[in-house]
């Protein structure tokens, strides 16, 4: 039986023997969300990058540029974070994206087998794609600037509980997370009410990206990173 | 109102700024609470070291020695890192001791203004150290091997239950440690069981110094930091 075990941070990703071993990459509050929201309305291709100076460069070759500082589309650049921005005119598109946290989870995570986008908003796709391949499962949360947050918790708790029957854990970050995600799942808004980036969310007045990126099951699609761009393989993964 | 927050691995305590703050050093099983008990029972000093060469040398000067790898006894030292064995024969003595993770949570926190050790064992001594020095508190949870683990947060959530009314907290990994101590504390003993620490001492058959560990408010010792060794200051916090 495979395993689970989630690291908290990038930071501690050293720590964790990537190779041969499915990461899941999440940054729910709101870069895998999006990107997620993205795929499903028909983006071809997303390019993840660290620095805001070589995102821009990609606008030269036909993509679309986006990027987020501190919670704010960064200036310059055609999209923000917000997934309510990736529902029309992007389909066919290619995307390059820089983000605070969520980037930073994909690239340091590049040692995996497969690195599968994970959000609520995608849970049930990744489950399944996750028990398909049958491999050990890290789930990389980006955290806060390097530290562990509450949202990017739940959603490794949440995936735990679905795959509690095929996957083994014994690990405490897995076990904590599951936990917590038990408690909080009455009411996830609500719960998440407390946390700290929730609250930097709602001072910049986007409730409305926290509610949507809190949702589970809406899409179906499956972005893994192939060749230095994530595409959606929701197709490979019906067939299997 | 001075703020709590909680670092869950010496990983990531560069993401802490802890000059002028109170940092509570935590390595539940069983580094800081078998250092509670041997200042309850008389010790004079602990010198906390990294190296287990550099522990030897300490004998010399008349210091008992003391050290564990992997949850046993080192070969070469007087003591290891049961609490029971700090029980008799202590009085006045100074021991040098390296652990695990213990030692490098401690020696890792050097910046702060003041390292408090907590234990369950001297929860509320640690509450109303804390409430006397009015600083900013950081938990560092010494983890395993660098890695998230059960036991220090959940000590750290209690904490922030018996803070909650004199110190502020906003930040996810207070709030996580809070929820998870109020879900285990019925029988924290039980809860535990799951966790691959406990797992780990079960194997190897110190189910005892589990028990021991997670008792609540047996010693009023303060452990601190002072000058390259740990001394009991519940003298001058009874005067304060």
């Amino acid at each position: 039986m495979p395993s689970i075990d989630v690291c908290y941070s990038p930071e501690l990703i050293h720590l964790y023997d990537l190779k041969g071993k499915a990461v899941v990459a999440v940054d729910i509050l709101r870069a895998t969300s999006t990107m997620v929201t993205a795929f499903a309305h028909g983006v071809a291709q997303i390019i993840p990058v660290m620095q805001l100076e070589e995102c821009l460069t990609f606008a030269s070759q036909g993509c679309l540029t986006a990027a987020e500082r501190d919670g704010i589309k960064a200036e310059g650049f055609d999209l923000g974070n917000s997934p309510f921005s990736y529902m029309e005119g992007l389909e066919g598109r290619t995307v390059a994206i820089t983000t605070t946290n969520g980037t930073r989870a994909i690239r340091l995570s590049e040692d995996a087998q497969e690195i599968v986008i994970g959000s609520f908003l995608n849970l049930q796709a990744v489950v399944q794609h996750l028990v398909n391949l049958q491999l050990d499962v890290v789930v990389v949360c980006a955290g806060w600037k390097g530290k562990f947050n509450l949202e990017d918790t739940l959603f490794a708790g949440a995936l735990a509980e679905r795959l509690q029957e095929d996957f083994s854990f014994e690990n405490d970050a897995t076990l904590a997370s599951l936990h917590l995600y038990q408690a909080a799942k009455a009411d996830i808004v609500k719960y998440l009410g407390q946390s700290s980036h929730v609250k930097r969310l709602a001072n910049l007045n986007i409730h409305k990206d926290v509610s949507f990126c809190l949702q589970h099951d809406v899409y179906d699609v499956v972005p893994v990173w192939q060749q230095d761009a994530l595409v959606d393989v929701r197709a490979n993964y019906k067939l299997a």
